[in-house]
């Protein structure tokens, strides 16, 4: 007979609600018993009731010291992230967390260090990894057919910025946005970041310039098995979410292009048309999410280390900070410099 | 206050399945209040319990004399669609039936003289038209921009052939292969068929022509409105799934093509591949069905006569009766030789 | 050592220009000694001049009488082929000569009769059959990839209509524009044609009807080996030169899309754009005109029997008369119907 | 009455060879009057012969001492193109030079400092800048479409690395394979080149370690304008030439993809493929050669300075040198630090 997991969520914001969406409807032999949000107001009750979530609470222990849940899903905010993980883990419960663990390499280690202690498994929530498209350019890499792996490109913009409040608290461009593909890069070449070089500048609005952030980036890597990686985000791409990965190897190159929003071309006396790529984030990655979860609840099930893990989302952090150093000191910056800190 | 329609489903084969899974999961608003089904076996009783139907039943009446019940869809076999259509009309419910209503031109103008009678709404399965493809394809004609539709062109052709048996039950390639596009060609065009030419041969399979039937068929129409059409239809294409649309106009062009599996295209040393196109309808079309349904319950809400109707229906029934006539005679046939009958 | 074949070639009109051009610049080992025609006004002098061609003349015979000429390419009015095809086989040349021979069956037959009896060599001008891609389907079909061909598609529309002057001696749609899809179809499927089906309107240009043509056609093929065949043709496609193959065989598709302008895509926050397809039949097959008569030189120095060669004209002549004969009596015609007067 | 220029070719190896017949066989309105070549053998004079060329000498100084000629095509040794330059301006003859002018920033002031003041025309042999995908890119982005250009991205991949004995002469990857490169971004976003950042390795071949070069790089450049440049280059692609332009801006993106060898696509039951890119730069750029020729023709008749010009050749052997030294010292270098040697 098939295992039914009792899960909890704590955190029922933007990436929660996805995520608790995806466990009531598309994820097949769980029972979700339980969700955690500090907020607990009119609304999200509402919400609640309308998706079928059996009970609601302002209090994240409620989860934690349920015996009955086996697995907790962690979408709060990321300061409570290593705090959660670590209660989840000495609770004895496998974690699904949003990305990232925590800024603090430090932190991370101490909380890395309590969940292999605890023998339980994490799971991070880099959902790219998961796009049909990311995954396929994975399995044609990890197939031979492409050979080593040498260069990696990957073009990484948003449709439009954010607000400035929320890139003042954001960590800054490297966490915020390139962090996802600090992990594309290391998930795609299948070796670690040795050394990250990083410029870029203010193209976009002065007001993030402003907030000490930049918003127009470029960084190269070079990773511990020789190959090279380049990187370009931006934060104001007019036309759309344009998310390409492409790997070149000893034996060829495997691109990974945008989606389609369809199929359609049109042929006109002034030109040839085809639609818009998909406009943000919800429109591209949907699927991933969904995928994700699947995927973590199969490695539960059939009791596989799932990735990334912790180990990985200290990895992409270590990344990110490396960048930052390079980005200020405009050199080529060690990973070392900071892992050994 | 949002209306909460109070749906009936008649019939949980495969594509009933589809449907009672899209009003759970995916159709806000509604209430699917009890699903009928003849076999009512174990195996249905515990797939109606995991997806959380809350009633099941042999008897279909039981749905059509529910007062509570707002609507009906209608999945069970071919033969029982125009009774009912009836009874439902009659029992003063909306409904939704899959295509078609029957074979017979006689039987469905009786059908549809008790809808017209008793007021009530009804849209059939022409799920394609919810295709995201075909439905920017139908967008983009609408909006003017290529003009007036001259030619038409379907390419349609299934991966591989059903089992003799359901051959010899299908009623022929015309109408059980073929009648989506006669229906995606009117849907297009915007206008009805005048005539049809249809040939074919038997190219996949010689049982295929034991049984009476053809596998491979071209047909040509002639629109109402001037315009020409032209079907390619097989019963095998060994590279998947082959669903395309091309509609060219007095002011330009516009094709659908397939939808790709992902959008990896892998070089190397030998050849340049992309993933093979979805392998059958279940890959490709499994959005359009939820689609269908939502736009069928926003019409309700909204007073709106949903699309394809009765007459769409019986339409195509026409055309596939007319193609053939067309095959047998090897000429082409006027659709009033038959519907003036 | 090299053969260096002498060449005169006779009609310098439009298409004749292409070919001298074609024989002075790109075509190595050969002699252009002498070009006839008929107008040898100023302006055709001068064009000479700058071309470099060492002789003009306005008599034919000048170059059907040198006993040095090995080759003649004729180029002149259709009216003449059959005459100058004759007198060329009786003087022992080879011959290259424009599309058709004749639109007469029996002036056809007693003109291949000739060159039999001759025993000299005879391509016709079927150019699209030396344009990369079309090539490139035709390999692939011949390399078995695809299987035994099952249905044939063909999209061939110009750009514009021409004078109604020129429709008017034009031979009709069939003749005119068809025939060269007559014999695409023909290559690419390996067989001859059967029986044809053919329809078609006046969408562009009521003028066109008045002159007693259609300037919108489509056909069905049926092919000795059973494939089947579709073709579309449109005197105007505002977009430009619409031209595509598509076979569909047993094991698999092969398609031929448009060549492009260019491989610029232009993404913006309105639309994505690719840049329109070739204007006309000098932008898209410029380089089939010297491709085929490189393949030509290379038949007559390797002694093979180059295609298409006069058996091949014939049977694209029979395949117009029979379409138009099928379009006058809207039936299906067989090709013996007329093949066999 | 059209002027007709007189022209000289100075060197008829592989690229001059390319130079000569598209002088002869499609640039109009021009005199080839003589070829120069140190090697002066038979098989040079056989091919002189066939093409057609009226004079073939040994001696350069021939060239650049007649009266006669308007012109002078340079495709000598890079070591003698400064001093050719020189004197054909010194003759007060227009230039057509192959890229490099030379590698010392010294020398080619000096030659620059000549051209000046002789004031003659020098147009540089940057051929991919007429290339019709990266001309179509130019023109987008001029035309204001994108924007104002943020990040141009190059992917730049030969098929197969040269020999080692190359490899040793070709003053290392950064001169011999990325200096179009650097032409290439500047051409695009239309700025001169403020930093570089550049690092690589040796992942196709260690011979070419030990020859003192590497055969993978990454750049990064920093434009005068705020834009980003990020360009990849291998010895070895093994499925082809790959060469792309993307540039990002403030209103859009434009992509220029590979040329595609043909547009069949074929469909089968294993796979999907499209033909291979082609395999080097005479199947990818050979037109780019006589477009060239034909803008520099254009440009001397219209009395129009014709770019990329020696200040653009300057500026691509500084961005070379900076790259050089970037590597050397692994941190990003100013190219002030090398031009105001």
């Amino acid at each position: 007979m098939v295992k039914i997991f009792t899960v909890g969520v704590i955190g029922a914001g933007r990436i929660g609600k996805i995520h608790i969406e995806n466990l009531v409807r598309k994820i097949p032999n769980i029972n979700l018993k339980i969700v955690a949000d500090i907020k607990f107001n009119d609304e999200l009750k509402q919400w609640a009731g309308e998706i079928g979530i059996p009970k609601l609470t302002s209090d994240a222990s409620e989860i934690i010291n349920d015996p009955k849940i086996d697995i907790i899903v962690i979408c709060s905010s990321t300061d409570t992230h290593a705090k959660f993980i670590q209660d989840s883990a000495k609770a004895n419960k496998h974690i699904f967390c949003e990305k990232p663990i925590d800024t603090d390499i430090k932190r991370i280690k101490e909380t890395l260090a309590v969940v292999r202690e605890e023998g339980v498994k994490l799971m991070l929530g880099y959902n790219r990894r998961f796009d049909r498209n990311f995954m396929r350019c994975h399995e044609v890499i990890v197939s031979g057919q492409i050979g080593e792996p040498q260069i990696v490109k990957i073009t990484s913009r948003d449709p439009a910025p954010p607000a400035i409040d929320y890139i003042k608290g954001s960590g800054g461009i490297f966490f915020d946005m390139t962090i996802h593909d600090w992990d594309m890069a290391r998930f795609q070449v299948g070796s670690d970041v040795e050394e990250v070089y990083a410029t870029g500048g203010v193209l976009i609005d002065p007001e993030i310039g402003k907030a000490g952030d930049i918003d127009t980036a470029v960084a190269v890597l070079k990773f511990k098995n020789g190959a090279m990686g380049i990187i370009d985000n931006t934060r104001q791409a007019v036309y759309g979410y344009d998310q390409r990965v492409e790997v070149f190897g000893s034996k060829g190159c495997v691109i990974a292009d945008n989606e389609a929003t369809n199929t359609v071309r049109t042929y006109t006396a002034e030109c040839t048309n085809i639609d818009k790529i998909p406009y943000f984030f919800m429109e591209r990655y949907l699927d991933s999410y969904s995928n994700e979860l699947e995927y973590f609840f199969e490695c539960l099930r059939e009791n596989k280390e799932p990735r990334p893990n912790g180990e990985d989302g200290m990895q992409n952090v270590l990344v990110a900070l490396t960048a930052q150093k390079a980005l200020e000191e405009n050199r080529p910056v060690k990973i070392s410099e900071l892992s050994n800190t």
